[in-house]
């Protein structure tokens, strides 16, 4: 058994071919949910699934599960998943990575006639990027439950285009009711989004968990007037009174080490011109930790720290949350058996906490979930300029059928 | 002559008469320079002057003279003025009060029939607000030689129109060469568009000089990476890096009490998304201060910062400096004379600083200057809510008609 392996080429290749539709100038892809680029993707990766055999089932939100029968049907297949959809200017590898590893393990176990107990299925989850439409990660939160069918169908683009015209429109609109579809065990491959891996020099990532995360608004006001004519003790200056609220949520994700993480990534300035002082800055908070008592602690920080320089500055300050996810651990079964097989083959890893949301998350609410993370060059993604190595994706392949195949069992 | 009062009622309903034209919905004027409402504007002052026996001059960028003779026609006028153009959404006083109390005047000494030595005259200078042309100060700045007609005339608005089309179209392209023009002395009244003399509860405000000012674009360059995966250590925060750049140009206007000052007005940040750590911030930093030798230190203390920064930060970080006036005190004489009519007349004063600009500066390059501040509500103006009592426009146009008479003398 630890002789056997993926055929990395046939994967690259794979991707390669997968990237053509929608690639960009840049050398990305832009190939958003439910567009005739998304279908012609959609249908490129189907027909690749019926030439290797596989049976295709389709629910009411398009996601799409490609099933190799194991030797006793009745048991629930282990899974592996990820999406084909793209960022706007977005690479070839997130998320379609995911969704052609599982496609190269069905290929590789054709290849050795290998049969397993258990069936296994590749699936892609609709609209995980959620550029297009929002919320992200929809076929696999209207799949667990997260939110309803009706919600996802009634979202729309920018151009009031709904998910439900465009999935009926591409013709993968399914019959299936979502979530009515077992799962015994769930695994994705996807590249790491951050630069841990590579800062490391690993070529595996055992992700234990993702982040959890708050987001939040934070606007100050004070009194728009002259840069000139005011004087300095007369001014309620937004801007400065946000910066130390800034470098708090840097210091507050320090605090918390090695999971914490600070960030503020969108600052909006009033009226922001050069020779008036700011009478209103909006600007978002993002915090995370993979411990929900650490990540709470952090928020308390925040809000007290707020508190106290809305009275120090006498501005006024709000801070709204917008957004919380609790973090997500992945179960020991799962995780242990992408350990296992990591050392099993060899390669060098190291635990990674997935600081991303992908649709693992959603699957863990129903199944034992665990993820596999590969290295990608300088940690970037949602660009075109995203990269991967070859060895690595095959690497992670290949964690990826020893490990399900730990779940499945060969048939004797 | 401790007698000699202006008509304060009647400047007032100069005032409201000439803010009906561009009247906004929320109590303020839009009339941009050199558009339809420009004219209006012009047309009825213009009106005015010949009602009160003013002679007409105007220059080949639109500057308008309005003269009343002296017994000596000979001498070089005593000029007060202003401008009449407004910001886009600017309010009844800024400019249009200069002019008018310049009216009134005439037509207090036409009432009492007085008549001086020198002649006086009231100006109105093309595109002090550069809202609609660069460069600000257009007019007077072409008057004393601080930038070409040529200059000047090629200015175009968004829409392509020049300077030069658009004069010749509303009918003020006059024929007198511009600067060749004598000025004996020059005053212009103003709203103080600051809260100090507000503050300390002053009714006219002498002023000895306009600040220099230093403006620099700072652009500070990082990584943009995921605010998830990126742990803290690895990140290339440009918005974290900025923030410490923006204290200290705070800090440093306040190292140089009373009359430092440092404002950061414009931040755009790159790419300005919620989960994803800043790449690049631009930024503008503002330093003033009425004495040159300060702003220098000020600018070498915020360029040595910068030097730091970049050294302990790993960032990149450029700061090119896009602006620079120096210090512009006004005339002994005609402080002097504004500060005696002030005392003569009783009212409460102190010296507020100019902190904005004014048509003055460049006035002053040719002749003794000097101007009178008024208190405006909250410091605020270039704004349509810019408000000011009525009692205190009539008290500074009282004290311009007394130093106009100090400098022009009473015939007798």
């Amino acid at each position: 058994m630890n002789e056997l392996r993926i055929n990395g080429d046939r994967l690259w290749a794979s991707l390669m071919e997968l990237a053509k539709i929608g690639a960009t100038p840049k050398g990305g892809v832009k190939r958003l949910a439910l567009t005739d680029l998304d279908k012609q993707g959609r249908d490129l990766v189907v027909g690749w699934a019926k030439e290797a055999g596989l049976a295709i089932t389709i629910d009411q939100i398009g996601n799409v599960f490609m099933r190799r029968e194991g030797r006793n049907p009745a048991l629930a297949p282990v899974m592996t998943g990820s999406h084909i959809d793209t960022q706007p200017t977005g690479g070839k590898f997130d998320g379609n990575y995911g969704v052609l590893a599982g496609l190269e393990v069905v290929r590789t176990l054709n290849d050795m006639n290998i049969e397993t107990e258990a069936p296994l299925e590749v699936a892609f989850w609709t609209n995980e990027e959620g550029s297009r439409f929002v919320p992200v990660m929809m076929g696999s939160g209207v799949f667990c439950g997260a939110f309803s069918l009706e919600t996802a169908y009634a979202a729309k683009d920018t151009e009031g285009k709904t998910v439900r015209d465009e999935l009926a429109r591409i013709g993968y609109m399914g019959d299936q009711v979502p979530g009515q579809h077992p799962i015994g065990a769930y695994f994705e491959t996807h590249i790491e989004q951050g630069p841990v891996l590579e800062d490391a020099d690993k070529v595996i990532g055992v992700v234990p968990a993702v982040m959890g995360l708050s987001w939040y608004d934070c606007v100050v006001t004070g009194m728009e007037a002259h840069a000139g004519p005011t004087p300095m003790g007369l001014r309620k200056d937004a801007m400065q009174v946000s910066t130390y609220i800034m470098q708090e949520v840097v210091k507050i994700a320090n605090r918390y080490p090695p999971y914490g993480r600070g960030t503020v990534g969108m600052v909006q300035v009033f009226p922001n011109s050069r020779n008036v002082i700011p009478g209103e800055v909006k600007f978002s908070i993002d915090l995370r930790n993979v411990n929900d008592e650490l990540l709470n602690i952090m928020h308390e920080e925040m809000l007290a720290f707020i508190d106290k320089t809305r009275s120090e500055s006498g501005l006024g300050i709000t801070v709204e949350r917008v957004s919380y996810y609790p973090p997500c651990p992945f179960h020991p079964d799962c995780v242990g058996a992408v350990r296992a097989a990591t050392e099993k083959l060899g390669y060098t890893t190291m635990d990674v906490v997935s600081g991303a949301g992908h649709d693992a998350i959603y699957a863990a609410r129903l199944a034992p979930a665990g993820m596999i993370f590969v290295p990608c060059k300088d940690g970037i993604s949602h660009n075109e300029i995203e990269d991967a190595k070859s060895d690595h994706l095959e690497a992670g392949c290949n964690v990826l059928l020893h490990a399900m195949l730990d779940r499945a069992r060969i048939a004797s």
